[in-house]
């Protein structure tokens, strides 16, 4: 078994620059082995740290391979340490700001760790638990699940998976998967009660997708927050976490003229539908008339033509806490599923009447 | 030479169902080649479309497989083909959302021909022509470079790569590259003339990038339209292609009462600040008081807080026709750069007076 010995598979590496117009081949193992005139296996040890192999031995072939402008392949080197050095992205929402942002965030905190994102994005009606089979032939380190479309059959998967899977922004009712969330409870309490202090007595809520972790955390949070203050039950209409659904949710909630005086929206790229459609289609004033409030704080909520407050999710510690557990878990030999939960932030702009902080 | 004759490297294929909670261990082809009493070399050309095997060395590595639920590694095919059937992207501003819209077409586009995007996002303060060779040593099929950073360095890199790569929506002056760009040119000259038959008489240009290609010839054909119409060089500053940069630059061009009644904004996230300065910070009505037209057609300038009359980039087109360049060139031993421009189409919505269509 050569994978058990440390031999190299003859990887291809860096290009040899171009003489002719004829593209360069990537330079292999086997080329340093030749020209050091020693075996590919001792080229593969010369490159694993660790390995047993003489001084002079390593020297010629560090010669060689400077020689040719060779880099070992890490995805070859993969195939015997078992480590690809990328993560697998999940992510099927790109078109919410929240997860370009996302995406970057993962960027740069991998590239802190010597590691690379691969992002599978599911084509256009193809369900994410056929996606995650195919992250896993590329033999990466772990895998990243951003995405609201988590359904039992991607959590059996993911539960059985070779590698380390953790959900990010979503979590499982049932738990059996690590999952970083925000504590979307919470921050859906403390909304409600500062609407109702702040005089609001007919609240509406504007759910994403119905099946979503966060929309429903939100949802329960909001319900009972209100129900402290002594209010009801928020009426509550779907908006399935797009701008078109936002939009759509609050013509459908005024209609009748039953206008509600505050809307919660499970998050800010609903919320700015909601804004437009109050405003441009029913000529209502926000706050004037309605008090809005978002989740998440992408940039557009910062815009001075939304000026949205919303509560803030701590983007850049929940991705920082997802790629740590990835870790843990691709170290532990008995990985356990752990949630992490962590505050979000009320950002204060101009599209409701709240209490002074 | 094992690549040669086609041996297998001992690669990690799907997962073995869990026992216990420990997490499984990736069957290998040498499980396979164990279970069916072969070499590993043949579990590898059993797996190898048009590698010789008898059919019924085939028949039992293939009920092996099926026994251990193995499936072959796409890396590890992907040293001996040579294909990894993975595509780079390099992309670098995730916050325009012109970029995850292309993200996702890009995802849609390779899936569709068996292939998958890989993101490589810079981390901040990381330049561009440091993350080429990364991608390279992937062993990616082709690269895919999105990004307004596009430095002569970077050029040169690409230009001896061992893979091929195609600049997407942006070209290089001098060529050398293979490239897919909308007719930035004739599509702001267009602008350009129209907005002068309107009676716009103080056009004003907010750029990009100024090392952009695509701000650059968004200038020139602007310039040429407004010569053409009878009108002087228009005024012009500077926006780096963010909603911040547009934003100042709107206040800018309006400094000391000097209030262009025309700005031509080379792309809609810029336009987005450009409108929010006018309306929000100096009280200008849009289009009344100065007339706003950008560049790309993203999602937010359909919404009816904009309602921004831009210039669409034919995407999915763009998209195409870059991963149609890739394969080309991966097909032919003597690759030419080739440069592919399509056609803009503009679309009239409420921020700009412009003659009927």
């Amino acid at each position: 078994m050569e994978q058990a010995s440390g031999d190299d598979p003859a990887e291809p590496g860096r290009s040899r620059p171009s003489e002719g117009g004829r593209r360069a081949r990537r330079v292999t193992s086997i080329d340093v082995a030749r020209r050091a005139g020693v075996s590919a296996s001792a080229v593969s040890r010369a490159f694993t740290e660790g390995a047993y192999i003489s001084r002079e031995l390593k020297a010629r072939v560090m010669a060689a391979a400077r020689e040719l402008d060779y880099e070992p392949n890490p995805l070859a080197r993969g195939l015997i340490t078992r480590r690809s050095g990328m993560v697998a992205l999940l992510m099927d929402e790109l078109s919410n700001p929240f997860y370009p942002e996302a995406l970057q965030a993962f960027g740069s905190e991998l590239h802190r760790r010597g590691k690379r994102v691969m992002l599978f994005a599911p084509a256009p009606g193809e369900p994410l638990e056929d996606v995650l089979p195919q992250a896993l032939r590329y033999s990466v380190d772990g895998i990243v699940v951003a995405s609201a479309h988590v359904t039992s059959a991607l959590a059996e998967a993911a539960r059985k998976a070779a590698a380390p899977v953790v959900l990010f922004n979503r979590m499982l009712e049932h738990g059996g998967l690590s999952a970083v969330t925000c504590d979307n409870h919470a921050a859906a309490e403390l909304v409600a009660r500062l609407l109702a202090e702040a005089g609001h007595r007919r609240p509406a809520f504007v759910a994403g997708l119905e099946t979503a972790s966060t929309s429903i955390h939100r949802e329960r949070g909001f319900a009972a927050g209100l129900h402290q203050a002594g209010l009801g039950a928020p009426r509550r209409v779907s908006g399935g976490y797009t701008y078109q659904g936002g939009y759509a949710a609050a013509l459908e909630l005024c209609r009748g003229g039953e206008t509600p005086d505050a809307i919660f929206v499970a998050n800010d790229i609903m919320a700015l539908g909601v804004v437009d459609a109050l405003r441009r289609e029913l000529g209502l004033d926000v706050p004037g008339d309605v008090s809005v409030v978002g989740f998440d704080d992408i940039p557009a909520a910062s815009w001075p033509s939304y000026d949205l407050t919303t509560m803030r999710q701590p983007l850049r510690a929940m991705v920082s806490e997802t790629v740590q557990l990835l870790e843990d878990q691709l170290e532990s030999a008995y990985p356990k599923a752990t949630t992490v939960t962590l505050p979000g932030r009320l950002i204060r702009r101009g599209s409701a009447r709240l209490p002074p902080a």
